[in-house]
């Protein structure tokens, strides 16, 4: 029986439930309702169309209004807010933005799929500026755009340090501004751990951004001129972009008695049905299960937004599809750098109370021997089954391909060993014969395995403190650049021969440049009969963490 | 109690295998015999190293012989060759290749990680040439780098089109040379389907090389500076190098009684253990087991070579590992594009009576609205269970990185839907919210849950002489760079409105340019009751097999 199904938000989620419902079905009224003037828009493309990068706004416009129509048979109603849902009677209410005029619609199903809103918090002084925007639509990069032009810009402030905040950064950077980054906590993007942020940190430095860290915005003054901080510090600015979080836009589904969990986002089940008969949603609206934990969480991406939406529409025309769990694979080009993630930190982890074990690595993206090698930064967390609980990279080439082997071991349900059996296409070019996730396997397996017992490096200052035996295996001309304190020390090649200097009443702590020789030396000292740990990551995970 | 582990072959399978048992004993002696004068060489450098990408041959050594020797106590002897093996006494003769010397060597157990030999045929003329060479060590590459320099060559002909033929020919065309590559089959790269292959020979011509296909060498004549070919036609060539491939190195195990199976590889248990006590082999000496067949295939790539050095150390030691079956899991860069493979391919299917379906697409490497995306060309291939059997790509951005999902996936056992679900990294830079490797799981997905029927590009010409009814649903402007003959035209944003003109007495074949919309066209016609299908991969793989 034919369906009159309605979408409200004709973007990510919307737009893809839209079309693929037209795919299953030639029958049904399919409408889509956006308050936006645009429908079917890269949300993700905003920032490098300010920067320039992307010079065309008709590049952002992935399907226009008039395709949608023609090619797709959708009644699509764009600048078109929906204010008010009536579930008991199926019916709508709906209001022109334009001009003002409000109409009714019947529907049978109804799906939401109304994103996230930008979090502009109520801060004192907002009101008088007119120069501070948050990005989540073309107009706002627009308005951005035509500031700067009008105003002739030259010095901005970037409240927020997620992966908005970045890359609006490097497109101000990239348009020859003057860019101040403010966040709250310690670090930038919050799926990195600290030691990993520290590499971001360092690259944003080395493009002239001034970043503050640990100090949150307080106010605006001088209508907008100056952001005052936390600390009291006051930084000139001539525009703001706010950028400190998106939140489920759900208040149309509040009204309507739809049930909202975390942060008002919608809480669905399986089939994307929420508590209300015939509403559904999709999205970033919407609570997911993370794949990890089996919790609740939010997790507001473009891939699983899309995704759903196929998978409703799937759904809705009888065929088998579930609302998946979401790992939340993530990446970010910060400048040169390519920042990618998958799954749980450690900061998540330890406050979750989940017990895992981790492992640093700074292998090569590409066979050492072939030009253009440059180190992935990789951190892989798992726990005492071999589950892998996530991974982080960081590189200025094939950071993405890693974390994606990796974000796809975990999905199919792979342990950590797994990593090591990966294939991974190899010529001198692209990778190794032994693959970056390959060594990540084969260090988590000597560790499982107990063949190596390791510190982390924020364990190290401790047992300096405590006057523990360091032992640097280094070559002696590397110790120029830097030891650590008290650290003794024997070159690998030179330590059979020396085991008698070492004691054997204590703990030994051996540690490289980056891992690699003390584990080496490790299991030298090992099998000899000495109680030995490894610093994990190396020489170069303890010190990035104190950049 | 202290063992004496011998390993014959200091190179992938030998120099893995060796440190790992060095860091799992320090008791044991470790001993390695190299023929060659160098050890742990990158042999994947070597064509790099001729072209001079790779500009220093120490670049190349990936481990020295001192480093062995100080770092891991091996007891290394390189030039020199083991030429007997008695499995009865445990001994083994050897012979320095320098001098001439003997002796012999006692054994506990014996490793055999003798490599593949490149295969030279017996043809007439090769005895009088002195300017023919193949690669597969350093001092092959020298010999090359040489003879080009005193020779001041100019053209050269490279026979074999598989991937070190390839990376050779790219290399000597980096050179400046005039190349000619000769391939006896009707396509180079054996790994892929003759359509995809089409796009590597493209790309070899545009760079300048004359690629002759279908024609194989018979012998050389005018003491090698003339290569004649089957088909009688003549090659002048101041230079050859013959790269037809590689057979295992196995003349030292058979003579000691080793079992050998195809192409003389020797034949191991899944702990690489060979059917004579203590002798145990690795690498591109030995029969492997085809993860998707399950049954005996070489596989000679560096991946599984030092995998296997590194699990065989393991089980000697008694750890639990396996020898794996392997993938095949392969790329070569082919001057501007990547050529990645993973799994089987058609032609190997269809020879083998497995059953399979595929789907083609043409995606983008990222976002089509941010610069730089390019077509990644991703064949998948899988069963009638869902299987994946294989993958093939080809890009100038992201084919290997598709490819390696897809090998993971297919490592972790997943299904073709489970491509669906991985969740790729996406940013614009970087991937699509509906990453290459999704539509992928997409496409096939459609074509298991019988949404869509199609057509390969192979049936197309058949159709065509039978007058099928085709269906060509580009835009009217798009029709001037040609269309299949005969086909009849409606855009298909007008379809619905048009579907009178349609037949319903005949199967309507649809296409577009590369599938997407002929899906679509599909989808509104299979809606309306038409017999309809859509030509896999549109009119580019069509018109590219034709290429
Ligand atoms: C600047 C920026 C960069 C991003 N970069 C990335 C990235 O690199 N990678 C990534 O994975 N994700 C990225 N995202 C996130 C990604 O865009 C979202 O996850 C995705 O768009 C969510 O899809 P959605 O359909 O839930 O919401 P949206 O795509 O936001 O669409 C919601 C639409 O609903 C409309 N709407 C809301 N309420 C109503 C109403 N009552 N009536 C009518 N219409 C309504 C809104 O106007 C909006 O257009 C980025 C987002 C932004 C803003
Ligand atoms: C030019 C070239 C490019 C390649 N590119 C790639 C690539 O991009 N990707 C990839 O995955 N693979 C590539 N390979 C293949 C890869 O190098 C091999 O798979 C890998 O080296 C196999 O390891 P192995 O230990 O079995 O043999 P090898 O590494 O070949 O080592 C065998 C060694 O044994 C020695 N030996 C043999 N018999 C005796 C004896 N009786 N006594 C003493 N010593 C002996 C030989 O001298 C040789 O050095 C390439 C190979 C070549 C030649
Ligand atoms: C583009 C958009 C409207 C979706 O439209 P769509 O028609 O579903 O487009 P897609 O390209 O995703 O998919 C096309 C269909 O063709 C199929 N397809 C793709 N290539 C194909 C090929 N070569 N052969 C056959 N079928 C193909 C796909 O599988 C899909 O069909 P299915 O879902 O029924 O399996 C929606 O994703 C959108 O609005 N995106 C922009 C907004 C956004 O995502 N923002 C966040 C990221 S910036
Ligand atoms: C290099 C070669 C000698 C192997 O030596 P190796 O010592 O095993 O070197 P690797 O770098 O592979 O491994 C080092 C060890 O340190 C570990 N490791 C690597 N990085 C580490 C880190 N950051 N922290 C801790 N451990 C680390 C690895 O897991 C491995 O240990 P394991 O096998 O006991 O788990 C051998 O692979 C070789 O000769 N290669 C060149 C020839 C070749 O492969 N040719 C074909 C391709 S061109």
């Amino acid at each position: 029986m034919k369906k009159r199904i309605i979408i409200v938000g004709g973007v990510a989620g919307g737009a893809s439930v839209a079309t693929r419902l037209r795919r299953l079905s030639e029958e049904n009224d399919i409408v889509m309702y956006e308050k936006g003037a645009y429908i079917s828009f890269a949300n993700c493309g905003l920032p490098y169309y300010v920067g320039g990068t992307i010079r065309e706004k008709d590049a952002l416009l992935v399907e226009s209004v008039e395709n949608m129509v023609k090619e797709f048979n959708i009644e699509v109603h764009n600048n078109t807010e929906v204010v008010d849902i009536d579930p008991e009677k199926h019916i709508i209410t709906v209001k022109n933005v334009l001009n003002g005029e409000t109409a009714t619609d019947h529907y049978d199903r109804l799906i939401l799929s109304t994103g996230g809103k930008p979090i502009i918090p109520k801060i004192p002084g907002l009101d008088q500026a007119d120069n501070v925007f948050s990005v989540r639509n073309i107009p706002d990069v627009e308005r951005i755009k035509n500031y700067i032009d009008a105003h002739n810009v030259r010095k901005v402030t970037v409240i927020g340090g997620g992966f908005i905040g970045l890359e609006m950064t490097e497109n101000l950077v990239d348009l020859g501004l003057e860019v101040t980054l403010v966040e709250a906590s310690p670090q930038v993007m919050a799926p990195l751990d600290f030691e990993m942020a520290q590499f971001v940190h360092e690259q944003i430095e080395l493009h002239g951004v001034q970043l503050i860290l640990n100090d949150g915005i307080a106010r605006f003054s001088g209508n907008g001129h100056a952001v005052v901080l936390s600390s009291g510090k006051e930084i000139d600015t001539e525009l703001t972009v706010m950028a400190i979080g998106v939140l489920p836009d759900s208040t149309l589904a509040q009204k309507a008695g739809v049930k909202t969990g975390i942060k008002g986002a919608i809480v669905v089940n399986g089939h994307f049905e929420t508590n209300v008969p015939d509403i559904f949603a999709i999205g970033d609206v919407i609570e997911v299960k993370d794949f990890i934990t089996g919790t609740q969480t939010l997790i507001p991406l473009a891939g699983p937004a899309n995704r759903q939406g196929r998978f409703l529409a799937d759904y809705l025309n009888g065929l088998d599809a579930k609302n998946p769990p979401v790992l939340g694979t993530a990446v970010a080009k910060v400048f040169a750098l390519t920042v990618a993630t998958t799954g749980k930190n450690e900061r998540f982890l330890k406050q979750a109370g989940i017990s895992y074990r981790v492992a640093h690595l700074h292998p090569n993206s590409h066979a050492g021997y072939y030009p253009g090698a440059a180190p992935i930064e990789l951190k892989v967390i798992y726990d005492e089954q071999g589950k892998i609980l996530g991974a982080q990279a960081i590189g200025t080439e094939g950071a993405d391909k890693r974390i994606d082997i990796i974000s796809a071991v975990m999905r199919l349900n792979g342990s950590i060993e797994d990593l090591q059996l990966v294939e991974v296409a190899y010529a001198p070019p692209y990778a190794s014969a032994k693959d970056p996730v390959n060594y990540a396997g084969y260090i988590a397996a000597d560790q499982r395995q107990g063949l190596v017992k390791t510190i982390e490096w924020d364990e190290v200052d401790a047992l300096i403190e405590k006057q523990a035996y360091f032992l640097d295996v280094r070559e002696s001309f590397e110790l120029a650049t830097g030891k650590l304190p008290g650290s003794h020390h024997i070159p690998r090649g030179e330590l059979r021969g020396r085991l008698a200097e070492l004691p054997k009443d204590q703990p030994i702590y051996v540690y490289c440049s980056v891992g690699l020789r003390g584990y080496n030396a490790a299991r030298i000292l090992a099998l000899n009969g000495f109680d030995v740990y490894n610093l994990d990551g190396g020489l170069k995970t303890y010190e990035q963490a104190k950049y």
